[in-house]
């Protein structure tokens, strides 16, 4: 048992001091040498498809024997169209610029050195994730195209999977004279390597948890290495006092339906008491029309009621859920005041919007929401990287520091500040 | 005792609730208000002169006591010069631009809505510290200006030096009309109110330790709060195979012995073995001339005996020891490469400077040195927020993510994307 442990402690601890030695390599490694990488990845994936679906076939036949649900086996699951859409994905990745190396700002001293701050990669990241297969590919090339190495923590559900896709990654590195330690896989699944990996602060500069609360949050109370978190989104519509009904209710249907298991979806509806009566009839009827459970407030019950539209009560926990499903939690606010505090204090800080004709009431809006994308007459489904002009994204940061939202290329970098002198001193 | 311990913890989640309501407050206050603060501040600070030298006399005795170090009491003791610099350092904030509100980016999508990246404050930051009574105001004006709420941990030597001009900061905030909980100190210095701080990660989105290692390791590994850590400055300059004797001679001087208690003076030396035969003599008596001990390994010791130069034995573990003292580290290295992995390897990745007259050798090394500043021909003691022209700092951050390198007003901050359509729904 302690030998055992031993072992995978130092296993663990040699994967470190690799992808460090890599990530040294990596800072250096010009652009077109990442990018013929990721040419040959790609390649290799498309051609590898039938050996993906073979070990996928026994991740898949392990998950229905320990009776993981229909929707995990589907996340799982790699189908043609989804190993198409791994190369393509691939593809559009080696398409972004090259982050590394941009001057992000340049002062000139007095004394004639010239300081120049350019734009660095972060050096060691861990990525520890759930059953998603994609993560392995989408993450490995996220960092690898902004100069990180990557060490990869996968569910136990995805072994075999991700078991070859790594295998993949490695000889598509060998291939295109990378070092081979830029993207590893923690071989094992055994929770005691994760808490050894996530101990290693002296290699590791970054840790990155993608899946549910509880994982994020095992990882950021564990980790001695600064975790960038991408909790819940828990978002909001508020329609204020004076606004377009029909833009309101496009809003709010699209914020909510179209597609009711991502983040940025809207989990609470918000309406001003003033228009409460003249709007919440229509829009509560185009929601349940799409199936879609109200969970009301007394002020909101009121008003459905006598329109004879299905809602059931709020709970005080409700307002701080993610359901990602078609449920909405609906509230009447007595002011603009009223609306921004229940977002700052129900909301996860990830996407809000008002809707508004009133120019002065947006403005209160978005500097008094503390979330990390605000909205004014716009759907909060548009935070994402693609949208935001990133570029593939490897989440949507609910941190403060370092990246908030859409965290593409660039949030994958850190900075070093370059003094070129002629001899000056102090 | 459990009693106390639930009243310290209700004490510190009552601040921290506080301090997360001021923040919100903080966050859309104009600058003429918070400069009216600082104005009222400094003022105050210089008309309570007498105040503060008689309770950090208090202070002193207790330290006295104590028997706190000669170097330490310096430290902790309230001159008029310093009172006087305090108030100085305050309009210098003053005087700088207000980092909310800027630009930093704007995407214009194709559908219409325009994505605005905008500067923001991060929130509520922790600020826990050792003796310098100077931190509490130097970090609470840099926090207020960018607009953040700040929660002081300061060490029990300094007690009631900081507690009377936390509470000067206090009326000055009241008397601007800022809310009084935009800078609060903890008003004890029992270890559990320390805890209970770090692990209040749902109001404070930062914490900052400022002093020594013990004392950041101790907060990095407690804190379940994002923490940006100050280590220790290890270090180096490499003088390569060709250079300006004299201008080496200037660099390895300045940089070692202008000010060796500071974190940006060198620790270690290495030279080039084509030039180390011509160049270690003089450099040698030069330092010791200043009255630097070498430490030195075989290489340097057979030139520096040859010439009666004073030296001692390297140990494996001075390479990477934090003397600020005039103790130096010099090796000889048979490459640029060489010197690469060494500074790599035994630094802590803070300043590091190479003397050369080769601009290919100079590239390699300001790509290859992982370090947050690095030079060419020029001294790292110019890493330091006012030479790189951020005004005042908060701290030379050691981390690479969020900040690196000396932190200023803008590195206090974090961002928003704030959108602004016409309806757009995805």
């Amino acid at each position: 048992m302690t030998e055992i442990a031993t072992d995978l402690e130092q296993q663990v601890q040699k994967i470190a001091a690799q992808a460090r030695a890599a990530s040294l390599v990596l800072a250096t490694t010009p652009t077109a040498a990442k990018n013929a990488f990721l040419d040959r990845l790609a390649e290799m994936i498309e051609t590898s498809a039938e050996q993906l679906k073979v070990e996928n076939g026994k991740d898949l036949e392990a998950g229905d024997a320990n009776g993981l649900s229909t929707a995990l086996l589907d996340r799982l699951r790699l189908t043609d169209k989804r190993i198409a859409d791994m190369a393509t994905g691939v593809r559009q990745v080696r398409d972004l610029p090259d982050p590394v190396g941009v001057e992000i700002e340049r002062t000139e001293h007095a004394n004639g050195i010239s300081i120049r701050k350019i734009r660095v990669p972060i050096g060691v990241v861990g990525i520890i994730y759930e059953s998603r297969p994609n993560v392995t590919v989408d993450c490995s090339v996220l960092c690898l195209k902004s100069g990180n190495a990557a060490i990869l923590r996968g569910g136990k559900e995805a072994f075999h999977t991700n078991t070859v896709l790594s295998s993949l990654i490695r000889k598509a590195l060998q291939e295109s004279s990378l070092p081979e330690a830029a993207v590893q896989l923690i071989p094992t699944t055994d929770r005691r390597a994760l808490l050894t990996l996530l101990k290693l602060d002296e290699q590791i500069d970054c840790i990155i948890p993608r899946g549910g609360e509880g994982l994020i949050r095992f990882v950021a109370e564990t980790s001695t290495i600064p975790v960038i978190k991408h909790y819940k989104g828990v978002c909001a519509v508020y329609l204020d006092r004076r606004l377009d009904p029909a833009m309101a209710d496009a809003i709010v249907i699209n914020a909510k339906c179209q597609r009711p298991s991502v983040c940025n979806a809207i989990e609470n509806l918000f309406v001003h008491a003033d228009i409460a009566e003249s709007i919440l009839p229509a829009i509560g009827r185009s929601l349940i029309d799409r199936g879609v459970e109200l969970r009301v407030d007394p002020a909101a019950a009121a008003i459905l009621s006598r329109h004879e539209i299905e809602c059931t009560p709020v709970s005080e926990e409700d307002w701080s859920e993610e359901y990602i499903d078609l449920i909405l939690a609906v509230g009447v606010v007595p002011s603009l005041k009223a609306a921004i505090d229940a977002i700052n204090t129900f909301g996860s800080a990830h996407s809000d919007a008002i809707v508004t004709s009133d120019p002065e009431a947006a403005e209160t809006f978005l500097a008094g929401v503390d979330s990390a994308t605000v909205y004014w007459n716009a759907s909060t489904r548009f935070t994402d990287g693609f949208e935001f002009g990133l570029g593939a994204e490897i989440g949507i940061s609910t941190d403060k520091l370092h990246a908030r939202g859409p965290m593409g290329l660039k949030e994958l970098c850190s900075y070093k500040y370059v003094i070129r002198g002629t001899g000056q001193i102090r």
